[in-house]
């Protein structure tokens, strides 16, 4: 008998592995933060011994979501404006929201506010782009959840710096900083091409390579954007960043909305990934990306929230409704991106997008143990015929029980053990009180 | 100071009146069911004295939800099949499984299971169309839940009734016996013009002019129903309608996805209502029903998720986030369906649709008291700068705390009082296990 940490015994489980396994009466042992074995009950029983066991009776086991892009400190700005022109709604709110309000301070709370409503919806690694990122590392580090973190890029001033020579300095200082850190992963960030110089994007990816980091980036989110870029490049943007020698597996795109055949056909053939944001993409009308195209051509896509401004949640059950039923809706076809695909693109192949396939995203000996429990003793949940399913059209974030991350309880029955809740909330109101008063200026 | 039995105090309150009002400490007298006054708690407290106080602090209190279109009963085929084509997902899945299994049993167990779900996600007010609705009213007034019920006419034969002569007559004893009842109406529903003969709809119009009841139906849901119709009738299914004298203030059509801008303008001159039930058209790939038309025209839209086996749950708050986002993406128009209307269509707006706008669907004195209480102290809905956009883009069915209906606490923190839960789960998966044999079959 080998003794473990923990084990978490008797539930189904979903494991997400590459035969989409679903055993029932599981159980999962976890040492020094990693998964040791995942099998029926009675075998992990023969085996191992724990410390501590969390009996897990009607529920679904399963790895935690992984949000391909947002900007967690943006909680701040949640709801502050909806249904409104995007000229209109960047120029009159976000944008000067953001440059009165934005510090240190909203970033760490923002972040932290954001990190506990991702744990408590089940959400074990996300992907971020803002500002004061160093602060959003302190925040996931703090709240003990899994991030790629990356300084916003481009050639104006950031409340952080101002010039982008300052922002390639500091996402330095944090790759420095967080090197080796077992949930903070840095990423190169650029905003996207119409904010970015062709300068600032040759630094970007020297930098990424000089430290073997995935570059993530917006691309193609609205149409008006595919107009500019093709007129500033004389080709698309997807040929433009071919040229200045983007296209690579490290490369992650955000959003991809106005994607062309050929387009994806270069993003197949070079390894780039995508993530996919339909809530965002609906809210703020840019457009249905083509993504059951993307998965025929064979490019590996994640899922992701957005910001709480354009979305205005971080809930990753939500995202997989709407991907679901979006593109059958779109296409007049039923059967597209069904729900098994779906929770793929929540979990293992939105960790492969981040390249962060061979940690995390399914349960699998030898992988860090993210994982979730799902109670499943709710009406809304009865009766079971299929866990993917009700996983994507029945479930919501709150059905979340119980949340691990690199082996720790970060909830439990619905209570965060790293983060208090009472404490971050008031913190964000006093935010918001001279958010809305900096608006009426 | 006048007695009375309930007064709801300490919370925001949204109205839902002609003026959407919005109150801050806001509170709710209630007496023998009805809704004796609404105000700032001051006044309240100086006017009116209770029996018991619920004191609701980081809450909204608003008019409970309206379902203007569902089938409860087949909460029992949540899940049992999705992602597939139309023909496929009805020939061998939906219509076996109901041929095989749907019995009075069934009906009562399956609806009192939806209105447990219906009741945890806020919904007061449910319009329900399936087979042996007596069951369901049953059910429906075993949880204490209002409801509109009409048993679905056809002419082929029913689980219930060889004849639809025989399902005129099941009516009709569903109208004599629920007569007066303060929960349970009666609907008349023909299930849809290409399922209902020309005699079968005209007696259908006689006993709803006789009873002076309203008319449900399925109308123009997808493309190739529109083309058959049209074939049959050699003019539009509207026009139709018209012909036969269905066009006026009594007539709801649920789905109407593919309507004309004629068929548009004779629902407007007529005062014909329509049930929006987005998440429905979107799974099953159905098209955009052109709501922002329709609303131009005047038209009184309310909202609906349809049943389980279509949607796959009950909650009314993902309706309206799809509703809001679902047009947006469609029209390329980030303005249209703002989160205020869309509250409205699920309130107030759902409530007129079904002829119940007198009794139900917003917080005004005189009407019946059907309240809930939403938990605004969640990370989710932090920082708070819009009742209306927090309920449409972050919130959950989880975060109804307390239900009233009719002047009864339902429900409060999260506890039901009318309805066993556990009960009700074990029945109806006793029921799932025969339904899945019966599949194998």
């Amino acid at each position: 008998m080998q003794e473990v940490d923990l084990i978490i015994t008797g539930a189904k489980a979903l494991l997400l592995d590459s035969q989409n396994t679903c055993l029932d009466h599981a159980s999962v042992a976890i040492n020094a933060g990693d998964i040791v074995a995942v099998d029926h009950t009675e075998k992990i029983e023969k085996q191992y011994r724990a410390k501590k066991t969390i009996t897990a009776e009607d529920s679904l086991i399963m790895p935690g979501f992984v949000n391909c892009h947002t900007h967690a400190a943006m909680t701040c700005f949640r709801g502050i404006a909806d249904d409104l022109e995007l000229m209109d709604w960047l120029n009159n709110y976000i944008f000067p929201a953001e440059a009165k309000n934005v510090n240190k301070e909203l970033a760490y709370w923002g972040s932290l506010l954001g990190a506990a409503e991702m744990i408590k919806s089940g959400t074990t690694t996300f992907c971020d782009m803002y500002i004061f990122e160093d602060e959003t590392a302190r925040a996931a580090k703090a709240a003990g959840i899994r991030c790629l973190i990356g300084e916003v890029l481009f050639d104006f001033p950031s409340p952080n710096f101002k010039t982008s020579a300052e922002g390639i300095a500091y996402t330095k200082m944090l790759i420095e900083k967080w090197k080796g850190d077992p949930l903070v992963n840095i990423i190169i960030e650029p905003h996207a091409l119409y904010t970015c110089s062709k300068p600032l994007l040759k630094n970007v990816k020297k930098l990424a390579e000089d430290y073997h980091l995935p570059i993530g980036l917006h691309l193609l989110e609205n149409a008006a954007e595919k107009k500019q870029l093709e007129e500033k490049f004389g080709k698309s943007a997807v040929s433009f960043l071919k040229d200045i020698g983007y296209l690579d597996e490290k490369l992650i795109a955000f959003h991809c909305v106005h994607f062309s055949q050929e387009d994806m056909k270069l993003f197949a053939d070079n390894g780039c990934k995508v993530s996919h944001n339909p809530a965002s993409n609906m809210k703020l009308a840019s457009g249905v990306a083509p993504v059951p195209e993307m998965l025929e051509f064979g490019i590996t896509v994640g899922l992701g929230t957005d910001g709480c401004a354009s979305n205005n949640n971080l809930d990753m059950i939500k995202e997989m409704a709407t991907a679901a039923k979006l593109h059958k809706v779109a296409r007049l076809d039923p059967t597209v991106m069904d729900a098994r695909t779906v929770v793929r693109m929540a979990t293992i192949e939105g960790a492969k997008a981040l390249g962060m396939g061979k940690i995390t995203g399914s349960l699998e000996a030898g992988k860090k143990a993210d994982i979730i429990i799902i109670g499943l003793n709710e009406p809304h949940m009865t009766p079971l015929y299929s866990e993917y399913s009700h996983l994507v059209y029945a479930m919501s974030g709150a059905d979340v029980d119980t949340v691990l991350i690199n082996g720790k309880i970060v909830m439990e029955n619905r209570k965060l053990s790293t983060i208090n809740e009472e404490e971050v909330m008031q913190k964000v109101r006093e935010i918001a009180v001279k958010v809305k008063e900096s608006l009426k200026k």
